[in-house]
């Protein structure tokens, strides 16, 4: 293994980090708060960390191994998250490093989890950070799935290889890069265009930079205590499920899309899936909240909003959704797990995944009638390999066992059976807000630190699909 | 398909059920009830009915086809269920249809959930027939799952194929009725014994061959409306730990031990991981209960009771374990999944299951980290099929799958979060008892009509491995 490899990208990251946090430092300047003071120094510390690391560690060697690349995307997130909170630990924005790492990993994971009791008595530039991270995250996120996984075989997105204008064979630049740019740029003007959305109904400036910051990434951090709900403004929470729908497709197939192959779009599987989903869910808790009392409009609004919400692993609310009948609780519940489509900013387990699923199992009952009939599991007639079926098995499978484990050990903190299983859910699932003790209207600051390092490392796990972070603690990974 | 063939099957099976009716009815005369005049007319009547589908339907062929077989099982259990809810209906013991055929689907499937508040106002002939039926259940899938699933291609237990003293080939008679037996004999004698060590702990003789039915069968119908509890007698509660464990292991394995092969028994991997998941659970339930303020000897004995009884799916309670701290209680619900090993009469998504989805998730991170290496899921150093592992992969998503939409249709009625997902893993995994609204103390006689049918159907869904109920909704299997 190469670890001047694996340092030095990590001393890019850190140099690209540390030049973005001069951006919230900036933001104090011109909203005259003295946090500046915790941006610049934090802003020089990450950028000297990573021109060390660059100048100590020389390129040796450009192909890089499947077990370099897992260890480059997890200490990459390990050193950004740290570098990350520096700003808040400067600032003294939490009164323990449990609680800012929690936030700044809730941060990049784009989970949206807070530990804050209360997001709007603080300053301007630490609340744009805290949702810059989000953005950022969001970024990095888009390169891992899209470029990154295919490389290391793992994920549904090996599906994608001959679709994404991305990376085929085991080489990381120019290609990676190329990926990357195209994408990004995607990224970046939906955002601007949310900005502007969000702008011209009624929102400031400052909120729709945060809010479009937060929604591209999936993320769900708010500039205020009640989300998008403190805005009571219809027009901007139908702008947001709008770009919360968007966040969550895969961005692959955003870029057909920018090429003009609109049909290519609207027939692609997991985005009929996806759409599908989200549809019947949507009209299921509209009648609920209908046949509850509600105004028609009003459910149909507060189904999409949250349904959208949550399933894209956003977060946002726009309502205490915690109070909602059994039955719309229970789909909300279940969408935590279906989540986004692979390739997007939403986390979760991803449509696709849930999709072969399907077809599997009804691939097996074929089999049971017909135990000499030769079947295969196939997406638009071409054929699925046994082996991305069988992958998508065991990250399901691992999905969930991470799922049990995280509800025990939540439960062993003293958390009640929902609070213990919907914090869980929410982490792993990058979602954010869970259900009961950690709905949309309380936060994670009650958790015991014990509970909260479980938690992180639930978000990690979730927002890095497992394997990536999994496979290193596998004494096998560090044979030679 | 030869319906002749189904038919004359289920005739035999009515026969039979028929005669055991008379022993209830014999049961009402000796202790002076009127009650036999609702079981003789009962017996008379299926009897009758086995004979017209005996006499109707004469033997064509001697070979059963996949489908066939199918059909055999599905119906079987249908017709089992219906006839003998009879002697309920005729003695009018519950106020409707739904729920006396709830309660005889609780019992043939030796799940255990009750609709009645108050069970120890029956008559004791009504309370003998309703144990009994969790006795026949449990012979009915000692069979099943041993003798027919291997025929079926379905299950864990073609892992067994060579071990059993059982059926290889696609022919049923006689094989079929050697290991049935075989293996019924031990069943017997496993219940006299228990019969017998009840006595001896001061149990009456009614009580005991009650709790004797019930607990070979992983039932957990009690005369008791506080089940094991209203004895308040650690000796018989010592006594039904020992036998509910017994009845959890595959009745192959007790063939083995009968047949002095000691070794071959304590070395079976299956054996191993259930007694270690229960050993794992007993001690950190032990533990949560002692910090709790419950003395040492209290928390060892409840903490053993309710992981073997929740683990074997049997669901007697000694204690209101839904008043335990969060993280028993988090405990005893993932025992509900597990359930007990293939080819006992527990439910559950069973040992051996649990036991290759882990080994199959090492083997995968084998292979992520030497993409070239090849490699196999094995038991005790023989390769397991990959389409075993697909088979097994495809069985607990179902499961799942059925826990999910069981859940939605729950809270659909009406259920809190707790009881809808209780109930449904309670039903799905033949345990009896849940959480909540449907725990150990409570019963499920409030749920809606519509709430009932479904839990009948997950409990028959789960009762018979899940794809011997669904493959029938499946088109493909009526095609010629």
């Amino acid at each position: 293994m190469s670890f001047t490899l694996i340092l030095r990208t990590q001393g890019m990251l850190l140099l690209f980090l540390g030049i973005t946090m001069t951006i919230p430092g900036i933001t104090a300047l011109v909203y005259n708060e003295d946090t500046y003071t915790s941006f610049f120094p934090a802003a020089i510390s990450t950028i000297l960390a990573g021109i060390l690391l660059l100048g100590f560690f020389k390129p040796l060697k450009k192909q890089i191994s499947h077990r370099e690349g897992f260890l480059i995307v997890a200490l990459g997130w390990i050193l950004a998250t740290f570098f990350g909170s520096l700003p808040f630990i400067f600032d003294s924005t939490f009164s323990s490093f449990t609680d800012t790492y929690f936030e700044t990993v809730s941060g990049f994971t784009t989970t949206g989890a807070t530990v804050l009791t209360d997001v709007e008595i603080l300053p301007k530039s630490i609340l744009f950070w805290r949702s810059m991270i989000q953005w950022l995250g969001g970024m990095g996120i888009i390169l891992f799935s899209i470029a990154i996984l295919p490389l290391l075989g793992i994920g549904g997105m090996q599906l994608y290889k001959a679709e994404v204008p991305g990376p085929v064979l085991e080489k990381l630049t120019p290609r990676i890069a190329e990926t990357a740019r195209s994408l990004w740029k995607i990224y970046i003007f939906l955002s601007i265009s949310q900005v502007m959305l969000l702008m011209f109904f009624g929102m400031d400036f400052f909120n729709a930079v945060c809010h479009s910051f937060t929604t591209m990434a999936t993320g769900g951090f708010s500039t205020k205590n009640k989300s998008l709900e403190s805005f009571n403004n219809p027009g901007l929470e139908i702008v947001c499920i709008i770009f919360m729908f968007a966040a969550g497709i895969n961005f692959s197939l955003h870029y057909r899309l920018f090429n003009g192959k609109i049909k290519s779009f609207f027939k692609d599987r997991e985005f009929l899936t996806y759409f599908s989903i989200l549809f019947i869910t949507t009209i299921l808790i509209t009648l609920c909240l209908y046949a509850n009392g509600q105004t028609f409009a009003k459910s149909l609004l507060d189904s999409a909003f949250q349904a959208t919400s949550i399933m894209t692993t956003t977060g946002y609310s726009n309502t205490n959704f915690d109070q909602w009948p059994a039955f719309s609780i229970m789909l909300l519940f279940i969408l935590m797990f279906i989540g986004g489509s692979a390739g997007s900013t939403g986390g979760g387990i991803k449509c696709i995944r849930i999709m072969l699923l399907f077809k599997m199992v009804y691939r097996e009952f074929i089999t049971m009638i017909h135990p000499h009939a030769v079947t295969s599991v196939k997406i638009a007639d071409k054929s699925v390999s046994p082996t991305i079926i069988r992958s998508i098995c065991v990250f399901v499978v691992c999905y969930l066992l991470l799922f049990i484990f995280g509800s025990l050990f939540m439960s062993l903190c003293g958390l009640d059976f929902i609070t213990a299983v919907s914090s869980t859910a929410a982490s792993l699932g990058n979602i954010g807000p869970g259900l009961s003790g950690v709905g949309p209207y309380e936060n994670y600051q009650f958790i015991p630190d014990f509970g909260k390092w479980v938690l992180i490392l639930l978000m990690l796990l979730g927002r890095l699909e497992i394997f990536t972070i999994l496979i290193i603690f596998i004494p096998e990974f560090w044979k030679k």
